[in-house]
């Protein structure tokens, strides 16, 4: 994230997560340009720093200030004027305005921060302030909560640089994926342009990453961009970059999801459209019994006709095929020879399900998509069962 | 089942199951009416004997044939052949039109049945025909999958009676919950009239039984009445009768769901109408992280502010209201004191959301629903990583 010119990244224990870890960080652009776009949940029960950060991500940002332990979410106006509190005692050190600080928070939604020390932490943070790996390394790690390892993401092109961290492991879904992503770079870009490339990559990486079908309060994902590094890409130049950086913490966040034993791919072909092949794709990789099936290793591909036969899009009932890691186990919706025996003992499942309506839509070319998810482990239940208590 | 008079019920051991329990079932109605009505999944990929019992039950039946082990599900037109020969079988064995035999199938989706066992079972079923509670019994017990106990209900009414077997415990979402379930009552009745009671029976009751949100392939509801009692009751009579036995049936399956510790009811109120509020407490009812939650009994009630803000539904995001077990712990979307230690430690936990906008649709009275569902336990991992294999 300070891999890009003119970004330097921060971080403090505020003493807001139980564990004593580190839950503040700070990350600055130091210009000379000032650019910003930004991204949020679809959810309606939004929490206060995405009211805040919504209004101040206006094109121009300064700087995002982030806590974890604490998703400052039905908070109520208290809430709302905490995250003010943060942003304002963010902008008096810096000495740049309110409206140019963002706020993003994650943890635990329903209580009200602790004031005393988030005011602490924003005092704390400016000192530490630093161009270093270590710095940015240390700012990935402030903002993880049930996250195992950090994740960081940079991406080199021609004399320009885009970098990126992120958090989510868990309450992922369709709108953004549960996280909370930072981008900066280096090139000089335009505010319709980066919010154009954040919104095209955002919709192949992160919206693609379904964990558990829940979508939290909180998502956010901010880019800025310094302009430092004098150079001026062409705009799918910047889309590109984006998008792999992008791609990078989704990927990460698929290898760190809450409990995760496989890594599942579900790939939807040969339907009407490419938004109806994601909206399948999703309901396959959202359904519970087919998650338990991938946990077991078992190729119970009948799970698989069971979900996707729910979903609001256009299939031949009699004509659906799945195969698992390339083998076909179910042809025109019947089973194939073999199908009982696949291997799916490794890491890695790939999920290939074709509709059988491939391009029948008016105009229509058969649709493609991918939504990568996880399996639903013994460890996803009991991380998820003891969080707030 | 065979507490009205006109009904006799039998079980065998096909050895459909690997475990060697009883596998096959037969009701038959001995008249002297054959009435009949049915309700079925909504799922596109339906097995062969839906598809064979959709045109069979078109308001007259003589005999329901019944095997678990396998749903004959995904089995191609070699399973829609397997399922006319089993009803072709019994119609014979019955001395009956084969349009006159419904077919049920429940168990591993996409093998094709074992055609000579099944069909040896369907030559010993006659003969074990009875009038007992032992038999309805032993058929109530041949039916069970993942079942751990059998399910039977009886209402007895002013001269006459339903009775009713069911089965099911998981892959139970939207339409129906996954179950087969056999109705049966003395009285006299029309089809139309019997139809009508058991369609609004199944939405009050198995309608709202969401264990999993996953929707099965064989799901059948059917009543068969006999006439034998010579009562003819009122329509709301009949109706409130077929609703009571597929109330206490939806409950059982409810106390026995894959892995159940706990027992949630979500109610949902101050919705625009009761629609709205039925979809509202499905999307909460069937969000994993609240699912888990209740599983740990931890009173983590943002959670089921995430989960409701995502229903596409009207509510006010300032004005969402949560109570557990009767104690307020969200008020007007923030936390209400001491939410953090309601004690869920009990069996039964009772979710309450008002979305704040009651009675704000055109002409709209205030919405409520209640949906039933279950805790995401260790247990439901366990039994569903390791069903086909």
């Amino acid at each position: 994230m300070t891999a890009p010119a003119g970004f330097r990244a921060a971080s403090t224990t505020a003493g807001i997560k139980p564990s004593g870890a580190a839950d503040m960080a700070l990350v600055v652009n130091d210009g000379p340009e000032f650019t910003a776009a930004a991204v949020f949940t679809r959810n309606r029960i939004v929490a206060a720093p995405v009211k805040l950060t919504r209004r101040h991500a206006d094109g121009t940002l300064r700087a995002v200030v982030v806590n974890a332990g604490n998703a400052n979410a039905c908070t109520g106006p208290g809430g709302d004027a905490d995250a003010l509190a943060t942003a304002q005692a963010t902008a008096e050190e810096l000495g740049c305005a309110t409206e140019d600080v963002a706020v993003c928070s994650t943890g635990l939604i329903g209580d009200r921060l602790p004031m005393d020390r988030v005011l602490t932490g924003v005092r704390a943070l400016p000192a530490a302030l630093d161009t270093t790996p270590e710095a940015a390394h240390g700012a990935a790690r402030a903002i993880m909560t049930t996250d195992l390892v950090a994740k960081e993401a940079v991406h080199r092109a021609d004399g320009w640089t885009v970098g990126a961290m992120g958090k989510g492991v868990g309450m992922m879904a369709p709108s953004l994926a549960t996280m909370l992503v930072v981008v900066t770079t280096d090139a000089v870009v335009e505010a319709g342009e980066v919010d154009a490339a954040l919104r095209a990559a955002t919709a192949s990486t992160f919206d693609c990453l379904d964990v558990d079908g829940c979508t939290s309060t909180n998502d956010t994902v901010l880019v800025m961009a310094s302009g430092a590094s004098g150079v001026r890409p062409g705009p799918e130049a910047l889309a590109e970059a984006v998008r792999a950086v992008c791609a990078d913490l989704a990927a990460q966040m698929q290898a760190d999801a809450e409990g995760v034993t496989k890594r599942v791919s579900v790939t939807v072909t040969g339907a009407r459209d490419d938004d109806e092949a994601r909206t399948a794709a999703r309901v396959i990789a959202r359904d519970n019994l087919v998650k338990c099936a991938m946990f077991g290793s078992d190729p119970n591909w009948g799970r698989v006709l069971a979900a996707v036969g729910m979903a609001p899009v256009g299939l031949d009932p009699d004509h659906v095929s799945v195969s698992f890691n390339g083998h076909p186990v179910c042809v025109d919706s019947t089973g194939a020879p073999g199908a009982r025996d696949v291997d799916l003992s490794g890491p890695d499942i790939a999920v290939t399900v074709d509709l059988g309506v491939g391009g029948t839509a008016p105009g229509g070319t058969p649709g493609t998509a991918t939504v990568r998810t996880t399996d639903l482990s013994h460890a996803y239940v009991e991380i998820n069962s003891a969080y707030s208590t």
